[in-house]
């Protein structure tokens, strides 16, 4: 009885990750309710970015350039190649505000479960990238398939001049011990450092 | 460094409700991942939305025809009129599938703490409607407002001809005794009903 429009306003949201069908009606009122003030500005801002945002041809990143805005950055470490599994990664790292080198997107992980081969991710082009960077950091995620990846990437770059390096393991800051699971404390004893 | 474009993306879509700021940047990437196959057919449902559903003068049902398809059947009963708080409980109760008379959307409840009074409330057309009506059935919400608005209406109504009621309440459909709570029990016990 919501009709066609709704409906299928409502089939579109639930795609959201984080919302599901019932969340996605609620979101969906919540927007037919603020036409003036939430909807039209979000068609607008879909708009644009399905009109602007491209992927990034040297790293994957998606921005308004092409180069992307920290590619073309002449102030970033460009020996410097951080490699991360997906844009969200990325942001993550620069809102950390921790890093000034260049970024690489694998787009992805190996799944043999999935049927993800390198083929299908952005390693090539890293092999590529590698060739004139000083050091390689791998910041795959601390999952089977991200250190998978990781591994297939070391073993890849083995033949290059470059330095091949991965995040660090071990208690996150303000973590309790009690809460840690075995594996990160005996990642983080093993890779004691001398205060 | 993520860019305006995807700032203001993010910024909307965390507005809707069930998206917090990070689950809205994991959604806005999820889009623009999927360009071509979620975030365009989002923007053209959003814009059909935008440009076709109204609000039924009659009801307060958004539709795309004024009077609402609810109002303008022919085959449901006109003399029967549920209140409902807002459109996504209309929605609730079409689901269900169990009300073939009219609908009557106050959009909100009365609220003294948030400075909502009855002139905020589609109540006057509530009035106005129930002179030829058989029946007013009172399906605001069990809350403390929900509760305070029934009164309201029913005070309200008074004088007209037609019967007020409103939903029972009782142990749910497939509900456990020993997980209710008391209020609930005690009305079940209250409204209790020769087998």
């Amino acid at each position: 009885m919501t009709g066609p429009e709704i409906e299928r306003l409502i089939q579109l949201l639930a795609k959201l990750p984080g919302l599901g069908p019932r969340s996605a009606r609620r979101a969906a009122l919540y927007l037919l309710k603020r036409r003036d003030h939430v909807l039209l500005p979000l068609v607008d801002a879909l708009k644009v970015a399905a009109e602007n945002i491209r992927t990034c041809a040297v790293c994957g990143n998606l921005d308004t350039c092409d180069p992307c805005s920290i590619c073309a950055d002449e102030k970033r470490d460009a020996g410097l190649i951080c490699v991360v599994e997906e844009v969200g990664d990325l942001w993550a790292i620069e809102r950390a505000n921790a890093f000034k080198g260049h970024y690489h997107v694998l787009g992805g992980v190996l799944s043999a479960l999935e049927g993800i081969g390198p083929e299908d991710l952005n390693i090539a082009r890293l092999a590529e990238r590698a060739r004139d960077a000083r050091e390689v950091i791998l910041a795959t995620n601390a999952t089977v398939e991200g250190q998978t990846t990781a591994h297939y990437i070391t073993d890849r770059l083995a033949g290059a001049r470059c330095t091949v390096t991965r995040l660090a393991h071990g208690v996150p800051v303000g973590g309790e011990l009690d809460y840690l699971d075995d594996g990160t404390l005996t990642a983080a004893l093993r890779a004691r450092r001398a205060v």
